[in-house]
């Protein structure tokens, strides 16, 4: 068993650019999907040089392009529109993420698109939703999470709004329109019933965050920021405590639940403090909420001797909910994600070996296997081959007139 | 069209607790999948009381499990467990985040099942993967983001590391169980294949930091906390500015991209500051990189008059990417994602009307209709009848025997 033949035959004529579209349809690549990319012939999705622009792909397009292949079609050319809709004639999806409006403009939005296949899912990502006041905003993954409540939980208490270093405003929402496509093919295969599929990115972190909401509902107040805390801080001890080191990432989490007395027992063995098992100061997680920074300087002054990898292993393994705050290097340089196949090697003709994460849905024991990203229209001729049966001649003659590159 | 009868027909069998499997089978759920929640007769879920034991089921629990069937089995009792087997024997999906070791101790594991039904498609949820040196650890979201890698990325520079407000150690993971479970299902469809899905939370965490992991890899250090502005810092100006009324999350974001240079020119004019145009100091992203402050001084000295509704709406209709800082109550009373269908009412018998945030993926223009969440137990009788033709009598043999509750 494995992960790579799941969606065998589905083919996703894919127009998005950056992470929030790339980063869906690479997941349905991944899991066997046909995912042929359009891009421009110039410069192709800008995520290709956003490191700025070098003879090469950048890293960040590599990690959201892996397993897809690539035909460069000029949109400006009407001949080159057309070909979009021959290729959606015969693509079960066909999704784009432009600015808004963009794809209308192109004569390639939904109901031109469904004119010529009615049985199509057709996807559109944009940064708000239509009804939105701010439908006709551009977004990237900061603005969605400004706007869609994110930052308003995250950071310290009393200081400014923090953005997540996840990207949930792109990554997030791609992985909610991915999984609603495949509910669409599921009922297609079924019914052959097409769709059309729209997701904001605001409305993703929505999705997200949904215990903030109800933090609020509860208080009648926004859910305020709680530096490593849970919504509403959580019951002592709870969050990032210091370690061994000093630098920036030598923390360890601590978590105890206030549904499990236990936990504060526990720790209180494991730190060698049984002297303060049962005192009423700390006895239960209300009495400890009173006491929060007596209960925060008795975890520190034993979490400060040890290592963080050593505090989650003692903690942990009282069966206490811990983790050391590991950093991009640490996690990058700890073969066991590479032994269990969530990082990969991808073979790439010009960047050569890069390592990188995979899909990390183990299918049968291992994530599906990672293949290159497509160089800019690497796949023009074998796409055009195999979804129209163009032949070599049509194929130079769109090569000719600078309708494909 | 819309998206309620997506999945029907598709059997879900639903041994999930808390967020990371519930969020996963209540996406399959909105898209009309049939899920039966199997919970222990005495509290069920521990997520109905995760703010207390009260005799109504937390808004917590709410969230996660809309359009969901419940069943009450006592797995303590071996008839319980047998229960369990025959329903997985019809069901397409059976699924799991117990503790690690503890399904299998049951009797339930992937090789048990398998053996009364080769098709199914049998999912585990586990905080850390089989293989990895922590596979026997407990976790939880905060836990899975601190050994993730993304609180090392959240916080301020020089400040401790800080907890994303949004759980994606639990919902992200839930997200990409979702997908993975649809794509086995296609092929399921195809050729009658079942399948064993696993994802650790912390597996899971990486998937949606992979720019943080460029940024190391470009740089060879490991990527540091940048406060509201992206991983690396990114080219001034961008963050958060402060605007009028000083709440604590009254700020605009504003982001200025690289490869774009008309966004500083375009933001000068907003601003009125047609005399920087052209100043050798700003003129290039390296040159407001190197007067990162004065430039974040002059952007600030404007923001701070405008409310950030409306420095959103003048930076963002000069197509430059702005975004409030909006919290949750601002989203909560805005009436566009009620009209919109983000937001729905959720018809609970003992919480009464509750709002909240549903599937935002619009089906032809709409998200799929909000449920309500069971009641525990709510389902039994009709699950047992439908699924296993069990007739009256024997249902209420299992409910004298305390099989069932």
């Amino acid at each position: 068993m494995s992960g790579e033949n799941c969606l065998e035959g589905l083919k996703i004529l894919d127009l998005t650019q950056f992470e929030a579209g790339p980063s869906c349809t690479e997941a349905l690549a991944w899991m066997g999907a046909d995912v042929v990319k359009v891009e421009n012939p110039r410069d192709g999705d800008p995520g290709r040089s956003v490191a700025g622009k070098t003879t090469k792909d950048s890293l960040y397009f590599l990690q959201y392009n892996a397993n897809k292949r690539s035909i460069a079609i000029n949109l400006k050319h009407e001949r080159g529109r057309e070909l979009v809709k021959d290729l959606a004639r015969g693509a079960d999806v066909m999704i784009e993420n432009f600015a808004p409006g963009a794809i209308e403009r192109l004569g390639l939005g939904f109901e031109a698109i469904k004119a010529v296949n009615p049985a199509i899912i057709y996807c559109q990502v944009k940064g708000f939703g239509t009804g939105s006041p701010y439908e006709r905003n551009l977004a990237f993954d900061m603005i969605a999470q400004a706007c869609g409540g994110l930052m308003s939980i995250t950071g310290e208490e009393g200081g400014p709004p923090c953005k997540p270093g996840a990207t949930i405003g792109d990554t997030g929402t791609g992985m909610l329109m991915a999984a609603s496509i495949l509910g669409a093919y599921v009922r297609r295969l079924r019914t052959g019933q097409g769709e059309h599929l729209q997701l904001a990115m605001q409305d993703s972190i929505l999705h997200y965050i949904r215990n903030a909401f109800t933090y609020m509902e509860r208080t009648g107040k926004p859910a305020p920021r709680a530096g490593s805390k849970t919504v509403g801080g959580g019951n002592p001890p709870i969050g990032v405590y210091p370690c061994k080191g000093g630098g920036p990432n030598d923390f360890v989490y601590i978590y105890t639940s206030a549904a499990n007395p236990e936990h504060w027992t526990r720790l209180l063995k494991v730190m060698g403090r049984e002297d303060l098992i049962g005192d009423a100061r700390y006895a239960t997680p209300a009495a400890r909420t009173e006491h929060r920074s007596e209960v925060d300087a008795i975890v520190s002054a034993w979490t400060i001797q040890h290592e963080k990898v050593a505090a989650m292993e003692l903690v942990g393994s009282a069966t206490i909910p811990a983790g050391a705050v590991l950093d991009t290097m640490e996690l990058a340089s700890d073969p066991t994600f590479v032994e269990r196949g969530i990082r990969q090697t991808m073979d790439h003709p010009e960047i050569g070996d890069y390592v990188m994460s995979g899909w990390p849905v183990r299918f049968g024991g291992s994530p599906p296997a990672l293949k290159p990203a497509p160089l800019l229209g690497q796949h023009g001729e074998q796409v055009l081959s195999e979804w129209l049966r163009l032949d070599t001649a049509r194929i130079a003659d769109l090569r000719r007139n600078e309708v494909i590159a």
